[in-house]
Protein backbone atom coordinates (compact mmCIF):
# COMPACT_ATOMS: atom_id res chain seq x y z
CA UNK A 1 0.00 0.00 0.00
CA UNK A 2 1.44 3.24 -0.70
CA UNK A 3 1.16 6.39 1.05
CA UNK A 4 2.55 8.81 -1.37
CA UNK A 5 0.87 11.81 0.43
CA UNK A 6 3.16 11.45 3.81
CA UNK A 7 7.29 11.47 3.85
CA UNK A 8 9.94 10.44 6.66
CA UNK A 9 12.88 12.35 7.09
CA UNK A 10 15.27 9.23 8.62
CA UNK A 11 19.22 8.20 8.96
CA UNK A 12 20.51 4.74 8.26
CA UNK A 13 22.68 4.33 10.77
CA UNK A 14 19.99 5.92 13.59
CA UNK A 15 18.27 3.49 15.66
CA UNK A 16 15.45 5.88 16.45
CA UNK A 17 14.81 5.41 12.76
CA UNK A 18 15.18 1.85 12.95
CA UNK A 19 12.45 1.38 15.08
CA UNK A 20 10.05 3.45 12.83
CA UNK A 21 11.38 1.30 9.76
CA UNK A 22 10.30 -1.75 11.13
CA UNK A 23 7.06 -0.28 12.41
CA UNK A 24 6.24 0.54 8.73
CA UNK A 25 7.35 -2.46 7.06
CA UNK A 26 5.29 -4.53 9.69
CA UNK A 27 2.57 -2.42 8.55
CA UNK A 28 2.94 -3.31 4.89
CA UNK A 29 2.92 0.30 4.02
CA UNK A 30 5.37 2.65 1.70
CA UNK A 31 6.38 5.55 2.58
CA UNK A 32 8.55 7.92 0.79
CA UNK A 33 12.07 8.54 2.51
CA UNK A 34 14.30 11.79 2.93
CA UNK A 35 17.67 9.86 4.14
CA UNK A 36 20.02 12.51 6.21
CA UNK A 37 23.61 12.29 6.78
CA UNK A 38 23.97 12.93 10.67
CA UNK A 39 27.89 12.33 9.91
CA UNK A 40 27.87 16.26 8.09
CA UNK A 41 25.41 16.89 10.71
CA UNK A 42 22.90 17.45 8.33
CA UNK A 43 19.96 17.23 11.09
CA UNK A 44 21.28 21.14 12.13
CA UNK A 45 20.74 22.77 8.52
CA UNK A 46 18.09 25.24 8.23
CA UNK A 47 15.79 22.99 5.94
CA UNK A 48 15.49 20.22 8.96
CA UNK A 49 15.73 23.07 11.86
CA UNK A 50 11.66 23.91 10.57
CA UNK A 51 10.81 20.43 10.03
CA UNK A 52 11.96 19.19 13.49
CA UNK A 53 12.98 21.87 16.35
CA UNK A 54 14.67 19.01 18.21
CA UNK A 55 16.91 18.68 15.33
CA UNK A 56 16.51 14.44 15.77
CA UNK A 57 15.34 11.65 13.48
CA UNK A 58 12.94 10.20 12.03
CA UNK A 59 10.59 12.79 11.50
CA UNK A 60 6.98 11.81 9.52
CA UNK A 61 5.71 15.26 7.56
CA UNK A 62 1.63 14.48 6.45
CA UNK A 63 0.01 15.26 3.35
CA UNK A 64 -0.79 19.16 5.28
CA UNK A 65 3.05 19.74 6.05
CA UNK A 66 2.26 19.23 10.00
CA UNK A 67 5.48 17.57 11.15
CA UNK A 68 5.21 14.54 13.52
CA UNK A 69 8.45 14.02 15.66
CA UNK A 70 9.07 11.41 18.99
CA UNK A 71 8.58 7.70 17.57
CA UNK A 72 6.00 6.57 19.81
CA UNK A 73 4.07 9.65 18.01
CA UNK A 74 4.98 8.66 14.72
CA UNK A 75 3.74 5.22 15.29
CA UNK A 76 0.82 6.13 16.73
CA UNK A 77 -0.31 7.93 13.51
CA UNK A 78 0.42 5.13 11.46
CA UNK A 79 -1.57 2.80 13.65
CA UNK A 80 -4.60 5.20 13.28
CA UNK A 81 -4.46 5.34 9.77
CA UNK A 82 -3.55 1.71 9.13
CA UNK A 83 -4.75 0.08 11.73
CA UNK A 84 -3.86 -3.73 10.28
CA UNK A 85 -1.89 -5.04 11.62
CA UNK A 86 -2.30 -3.86 15.17
CA UNK A 87 0.88 -3.14 16.81
CA UNK A 88 -0.26 -0.85 19.25
CA UNK A 89 -3.12 -3.44 20.66
CA UNK A 90 -6.62 -3.47 20.50
CA UNK A 91 -8.69 -2.71 23.80
CA UNK A 92 -7.91 0.14 26.30
CA UNK A 93 -6.30 -2.33 28.56
CA UNK A 94 -3.98 -3.87 26.07
CA UNK A 95 -3.04 -0.41 24.66
CA UNK A 96 -1.55 0.80 28.48
CA UNK A 97 -0.04 -2.31 28.57
CA UNK A 98 1.88 -2.31 25.52
CA UNK A 99 2.48 1.82 25.87
CA UNK A 100 4.09 0.81 29.50
CA UNK A 101 5.94 -2.22 28.49
CA UNK A 102 7.82 -0.37 25.23
CA UNK A 103 8.41 2.88 27.31
CA UNK A 104 9.92 0.57 29.91
CA UNK A 105 11.99 -1.02 27.29
CA UNK A 106 13.11 2.58 26.63
CA UNK A 107 13.60 3.87 29.78
CA UNK A 108 15.60 0.46 30.68
CA UNK A 109 17.45 -0.28 27.76
CA UNK A 110 17.46 2.16 24.56
CA UNK A 111 17.94 5.15 27.08
CA UNK A 112 20.74 3.41 29.02
CA UNK A 113 22.76 2.29 25.55
CA UNK A 114 22.14 5.74 24.11
CA UNK A 115 23.85 7.19 27.05
CA UNK A 116 26.76 4.61 26.86
CA UNK A 117 26.91 5.44 23.44
CA UNK A 118 26.52 9.34 23.11
CA UNK A 119 29.33 9.89 26.41
CA UNK A 120 32.03 7.79 25.19
CA UNK A 121 32.30 7.81 20.90
CA UNK A 122 34.78 10.20 19.66
CA UNK A 123 32.25 11.42 17.24
CA UNK A 124 29.52 12.16 20.18
CA UNK A 125 32.35 14.70 21.55
CA UNK A 126 30.12 17.60 22.56
CA UNK A 127 26.50 15.61 21.21
CA UNK A 128 26.52 13.77 24.73
CA UNK A 129 22.69 14.42 24.51
CA UNK A 130 20.82 14.23 21.63
CA UNK A 131 18.64 17.37 20.73
CA UNK A 132 19.69 20.99 19.96
CA UNK A 133 22.08 21.80 22.41
CA UNK A 134 25.70 20.99 22.68
CA UNK A 135 26.64 18.77 26.01
CA UNK A 136 29.92 17.45 26.88
CA UNK A 137 30.67 13.84 27.68
CA UNK A 138 30.63 12.87 30.94
CA UNK A 139 32.61 9.57 30.96
CA UNK A 140 31.59 8.33 34.51
CA UNK A 141 28.17 7.92 32.58
CA UNK A 142 29.77 5.16 30.28
CA UNK A 143 30.62 2.39 33.03
CA UNK A 144 27.83 3.26 34.85
CA UNK A 145 25.31 2.75 31.77
CA UNK A 146 26.83 -0.10 30.64
CA UNK A 147 25.90 -1.76 34.34
CA UNK A 148 22.06 -0.22 33.10
CA UNK A 149 22.24 -2.53 30.27
CA UNK A 150 23.57 -5.85 32.17
CA UNK A 151 20.59 -5.12 34.77
CA UNK A 152 17.99 -4.59 31.68
CA UNK A 153 19.32 -7.74 30.35
CA UNK A 154 18.73 -9.29 33.44
CA UNK A 155 15.40 -8.17 33.91
CA UNK A 156 14.49 -8.49 30.13
CA UNK A 157 15.20 -12.39 30.71
CA UNK A 158 13.22 -12.51 33.36
CA UNK A 159 9.83 -11.03 32.00
CA UNK A 160 10.29 -12.92 28.73
CA UNK A 161 10.55 -15.92 30.77
CA UNK A 162 6.52 -15.28 32.04
CA UNK A 163 5.59 -13.81 28.61
CA UNK A 164 5.56 -14.64 25.05
CA UNK A 165 6.38 -11.24 23.61
CA UNK A 166 7.75 -8.47 25.33
CA UNK A 167 3.72 -6.49 26.16
CA UNK A 168 2.32 -10.06 26.34
CA UNK A 169 0.80 -12.77 23.84
CA UNK A 170 1.25 -10.93 20.68
CA UNK A 171 4.08 -9.09 18.77
CA UNK A 172 3.51 -5.57 19.25
CA UNK A 173 5.66 -1.93 19.41
CA UNK A 174 7.39 -2.90 22.20
CA UNK A 175 9.20 -5.77 20.59
CA UNK A 176 10.56 -3.47 17.79
CA UNK A 177 11.97 -1.20 20.81
CA UNK A 178 13.89 -4.04 22.48
CA UNK A 179 15.19 -5.80 19.23
CA UNK A 180 16.51 -2.15 18.81
CA UNK A 181 18.12 -1.68 21.89
CA UNK A 182 19.66 -5.31 21.46
CA UNK A 183 21.13 -4.95 17.99
CA UNK A 184 22.09 -1.24 19.52
CA UNK A 185 24.43 -2.57 22.36
CA UNK A 186 25.64 -5.89 20.09
CA UNK A 187 26.72 -2.92 17.51
CA UNK A 188 28.08 -0.05 19.19
CA UNK A 189 28.92 -1.08 22.71
CA UNK A 190 29.84 -5.00 21.56
CA UNK A 191 27.31 -6.10 24.42
CA UNK A 192 25.09 -8.43 22.93
CA UNK A 193 22.85 -10.14 25.43
CA UNK A 194 24.51 -13.45 27.20
CA UNK A 195 23.19 -16.63 25.44
CA UNK A 196 22.93 -18.12 29.50
CA UNK A 197 19.77 -15.80 29.39
CA UNK A 198 17.19 -18.35 27.31
CA UNK A 199 14.44 -16.63 27.62
CA UNK A 200 15.57 -13.62 25.55
CA UNK A 201 17.12 -16.15 23.29
CA UNK A 202 13.97 -17.98 23.02
CA UNK A 203 12.61 -14.11 22.11
CA UNK A 204 15.27 -13.17 19.73
CA UNK A 205 15.51 -15.70 16.92
CA UNK A 206 11.85 -15.37 16.93
CA UNK A 207 11.87 -11.82 16.61
CA UNK A 208 15.04 -11.70 14.58
CA UNK A 209 13.40 -13.42 11.91
CA UNK A 210 10.36 -11.82 11.13
CA UNK A 211 11.71 -9.54 7.25
CA UNK A 212 11.06 -6.12 9.08
CA UNK A 213 14.38 -7.06 11.46
CA UNK A 214 16.45 -6.83 8.57
CA UNK A 215 16.26 -3.57 7.49
CA UNK B 1 -18.12 10.79 39.60
CA UNK B 2 -17.04 7.82 41.56
CA UNK B 3 -14.40 5.02 39.88
CA UNK B 4 -14.47 2.58 43.03
CA UNK B 5 -13.51 -0.33 41.14
CA UNK B 6 -9.84 1.33 39.77
CA UNK B 7 -7.37 2.15 43.09
CA UNK B 8 -4.12 4.60 42.82
CA UNK B 9 -0.87 3.91 44.51
CA UNK B 10 1.00 7.60 44.91
CA UNK B 11 3.40 9.39 46.66
CA UNK B 12 2.30 12.96 48.11
CA UNK B 13 5.59 14.34 47.12
CA UNK B 14 6.30 12.55 43.84
CA UNK B 15 6.28 14.92 40.87
CA UNK B 16 5.09 11.78 38.72
CA UNK B 17 2.52 11.28 40.90
CA UNK B 18 1.74 15.14 40.69
CA UNK B 19 0.93 14.55 37.27
CA UNK B 20 -1.65 11.84 36.98
CA UNK B 21 -3.47 13.93 40.48
CA UNK B 22 -3.82 16.70 38.17
CA UNK B 23 -4.85 15.04 35.68
CA UNK B 24 -7.34 12.82 37.77
CA UNK B 25 -8.61 16.54 39.53
CA UNK B 26 -9.10 17.53 35.46
CA UNK B 27 -11.47 14.37 34.51
CA UNK B 28 -13.72 15.46 37.36
CA UNK B 29 -13.28 11.85 38.65
CA UNK B 30 -12.33 10.25 42.50
CA UNK B 31 -10.28 7.37 42.36
CA UNK B 32 -9.25 5.39 46.28
CA UNK B 33 -5.61 6.39 46.78
CA UNK B 34 -3.17 4.32 48.30
CA UNK B 35 -0.03 6.83 49.54
CA UNK B 36 3.41 4.94 49.83
CA UNK B 37 6.18 6.45 52.21
CA UNK B 38 9.07 7.35 49.96
CA UNK B 39 11.24 8.15 52.86
CA UNK B 40 10.80 4.55 54.55
CA UNK B 41 11.53 2.84 50.89
CA UNK B 42 8.08 1.74 51.06
CA UNK B 43 8.10 1.05 47.47
CA UNK B 44 10.51 -1.56 47.95
CA UNK B 45 8.32 -3.38 50.31
CA UNK B 46 7.23 -6.88 48.75
CA UNK B 47 3.56 -5.27 48.63
CA UNK B 48 4.47 -2.91 46.17
CA UNK B 49 7.09 -4.68 43.85
CA UNK B 50 4.19 -7.56 43.50
CA UNK B 51 2.53 -4.12 42.24
CA UNK B 52 4.75 -2.77 40.20
CA UNK B 53 7.56 -4.47 39.12
CA UNK B 54 9.97 -1.30 39.04
CA UNK B 55 9.11 -0.17 42.32
CA UNK B 56 7.76 3.38 41.15
CA UNK B 57 5.19 5.42 41.59
CA UNK B 58 2.05 6.42 40.51
CA UNK B 59 0.21 2.72 39.64
CA UNK B 60 -3.17 2.45 38.71
CA UNK B 61 -4.38 -1.03 39.31
CA UNK B 62 -7.72 -2.08 37.67
CA UNK B 63 -10.95 -3.49 39.24
CA UNK B 64 -9.33 -6.91 37.56
CA UNK B 65 -6.29 -6.33 38.86
CA UNK B 66 -4.06 -5.59 36.40
CA UNK B 67 -1.33 -2.89 37.77
CA UNK B 68 -0.72 0.07 35.07
CA UNK B 69 2.53 1.66 35.32
CA UNK B 70 4.30 5.05 33.45
CA UNK B 71 2.51 8.02 33.79
CA UNK B 72 1.29 8.40 30.12
CA UNK B 73 -0.03 4.82 30.02
CA UNK B 74 -2.20 5.37 32.78
CA UNK B 75 -3.55 9.00 31.83
CA UNK B 76 -4.65 6.92 28.56
CA UNK B 77 -6.28 4.53 30.33
CA UNK B 78 -8.11 6.87 32.02
CA UNK B 79 -8.95 8.99 29.14
CA UNK B 80 -10.55 6.26 27.34
CA UNK B 81 -12.51 5.46 30.22
CA UNK B 82 -13.31 9.47 30.99
CA UNK B 83 -13.42 11.08 27.93
CA UNK B 84 -14.72 14.08 29.23
CA UNK B 85 -13.09 16.45 28.87
CA UNK B 86 -10.46 15.56 26.42
CA UNK B 87 -7.16 15.89 27.48
CA UNK B 88 -5.23 13.57 25.04
CA UNK B 89 -7.22 15.04 22.13
CA UNK B 90 -9.60 14.57 19.67
CA UNK B 91 -8.22 13.52 15.77
CA UNK B 92 -5.43 11.29 15.25
CA UNK B 93 -3.47 14.48 14.67
CA UNK B 94 -4.19 16.31 17.74
CA UNK B 95 -3.21 13.43 19.41
CA UNK B 96 -0.09 12.56 18.11
CA UNK B 97 1.13 16.14 18.43
CA UNK B 98 0.17 16.22 21.95
CA UNK B 99 1.87 13.14 22.60
CA UNK B 100 4.98 14.73 21.37
CA UNK B 101 4.85 17.38 23.05
CA UNK B 102 4.36 15.92 26.33
CA UNK B 103 7.36 13.62 25.21
CA UNK B 104 9.73 16.87 24.67
CA UNK B 105 8.63 18.22 27.90
CA UNK B 106 8.81 15.11 29.81
CA UNK B 107 12.87 14.63 27.73
CA UNK B 108 13.88 18.15 28.16
CA UNK B 109 12.46 19.14 30.92
CA UNK B 110 11.14 17.04 33.46
CA UNK B 111 13.88 14.36 32.91
CA UNK B 112 16.75 17.06 33.37
CA UNK B 113 15.67 18.44 36.53
CA UNK B 114 15.09 14.60 38.18
CA UNK B 115 18.25 14.01 36.85
CA UNK B 116 19.64 17.35 38.93
CA UNK B 117 17.82 16.30 41.70
CA UNK B 118 18.98 12.37 41.90
CA UNK B 119 21.74 13.29 41.49
CA UNK B 120 22.84 16.31 43.99
CA UNK B 121 20.96 15.58 46.68
CA UNK B 122 22.23 13.80 50.09
CA UNK B 123 18.72 11.49 50.70
CA UNK B 124 19.30 10.17 47.09
CA UNK B 125 22.36 8.64 47.35
CA UNK B 126 22.79 5.47 45.79
CA UNK B 127 19.59 6.51 44.15
CA UNK B 128 20.75 8.34 41.08
CA UNK B 129 18.20 6.59 38.86
CA UNK B 130 14.60 5.49 39.48
CA UNK B 131 13.47 1.75 39.10
CA UNK B 132 14.60 -0.91 41.05
CA UNK B 133 18.49 -1.01 40.50
CA UNK B 134 20.91 1.34 42.38
CA UNK B 135 23.10 3.63 41.28
CA UNK B 136 25.98 6.03 42.50
CA UNK B 137 25.05 9.51 42.24
CA UNK B 138 27.29 11.32 39.36
CA UNK B 139 28.56 14.82 40.46
CA UNK B 140 29.21 15.93 37.01
CA UNK B 141 25.83 15.50 36.03
CA UNK B 142 24.43 18.34 38.47
CA UNK B 143 25.99 21.07 36.22
CA UNK B 144 25.30 19.57 33.41
CA UNK B 145 21.46 18.99 34.25
CA UNK B 146 21.36 22.49 34.95
CA UNK B 147 22.33 24.12 31.83
CA UNK B 148 19.38 21.84 30.61
CA UNK B 149 16.88 23.19 32.74
CA UNK B 150 18.17 26.68 31.64
CA UNK B 151 17.90 25.88 27.96
CA UNK B 152 14.44 24.03 28.53
CA UNK B 153 12.86 27.29 29.80
CA UNK B 154 14.41 29.44 27.03
CA UNK B 155 13.19 26.49 24.27
CA UNK B 156 9.81 26.57 26.14
CA UNK B 157 9.46 30.56 26.14
CA UNK B 158 9.83 30.52 22.35
CA UNK B 159 7.18 27.52 22.32
CA UNK B 160 4.86 29.51 24.12
CA UNK B 161 5.24 32.53 22.34
CA UNK B 162 3.89 30.80 19.22
CA UNK B 163 0.83 28.56 20.75
CA UNK B 164 -1.28 29.64 23.74
CA UNK B 165 -1.00 26.02 25.14
CA UNK B 166 2.13 23.52 25.31
CA UNK B 167 0.89 21.30 22.72
CA UNK B 168 -1.59 23.42 20.71
CA UNK B 169 -4.79 25.82 21.24
CA UNK B 170 -6.33 23.49 24.17
CA UNK B 171 -4.92 22.60 27.62
CA UNK B 172 -3.87 18.94 27.66
CA UNK B 173 -1.62 16.87 29.49
CA UNK B 174 1.35 18.53 27.99
CA UNK B 175 0.57 21.41 29.85
CA UNK B 176 0.22 19.05 32.97
CA UNK B 177 3.88 17.56 32.73
CA UNK B 178 4.68 21.39 32.02
CA UNK B 179 3.95 22.89 35.02
CA UNK B 180 5.13 20.02 37.24
CA UNK B 181 8.50 20.69 35.63
CA UNK B 182 8.70 23.78 37.10
CA UNK B 183 7.20 23.71 40.40
CA UNK B 184 9.61 20.57 40.81
CA UNK B 185 12.39 22.89 39.43
CA UNK B 186 11.72 25.42 41.38
CA UNK B 187 10.98 23.30 44.91
CA UNK B 188 13.88 20.88 44.58
CA UNK B 189 16.42 23.19 42.90
CA UNK B 190 15.39 26.62 43.38
CA UNK B 191 15.17 27.01 39.75
CA UNK B 192 12.29 28.93 39.00
CA UNK B 193 11.76 30.21 35.40
CA UNK B 194 12.92 33.63 35.44
CA UNK B 195 10.82 36.48 35.00
CA UNK B 196 11.94 37.93 31.94
CA UNK B 197 10.37 35.14 29.88
CA UNK B 198 7.15 36.59 29.34
CA UNK B 199 5.38 33.93 27.59
CA UNK B 200 6.16 31.43 30.26
CA UNK B 201 4.49 33.54 32.26
CA UNK B 202 1.50 34.41 30.67
CA UNK B 203 0.97 30.75 30.36
CA UNK B 204 2.20 30.11 33.67
CA UNK B 205 -0.07 32.55 35.39
CA UNK B 206 -3.23 30.73 33.29
CA UNK B 207 -2.68 27.04 34.02
CA UNK B 208 -1.51 27.74 38.25
CA UNK B 209 -5.04 29.15 38.34
CA UNK B 210 -6.92 25.84 37.67
CA UNK B 211 -8.25 24.87 40.83
CA UNK B 212 -5.81 21.05 39.78
CA UNK B 213 -3.01 23.02 40.13
CA UNK B 214 -3.07 23.35 43.31
CA UNK B 215 -2.88 19.58 44.09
Amino acid sequence: MSTSTMKIYQAVGSPNSRRVRIFIAEKGIDIPTINLDLSTKEQFSDTYSAINSRNVVPTLVLEDGTSIGEVPAICRYLEEMYPEPLLLGSTAKQKVLIGMWDRRMEQEGFAAVMDAVRNSLAGMKGRALTGPHFYDQIPAMVDRSKVRVTNFYTDLDKRLSESPFTAGNEFSIADITTICTIDFATRALQMPFPQTLTAIKRWYDLVESRPSASL
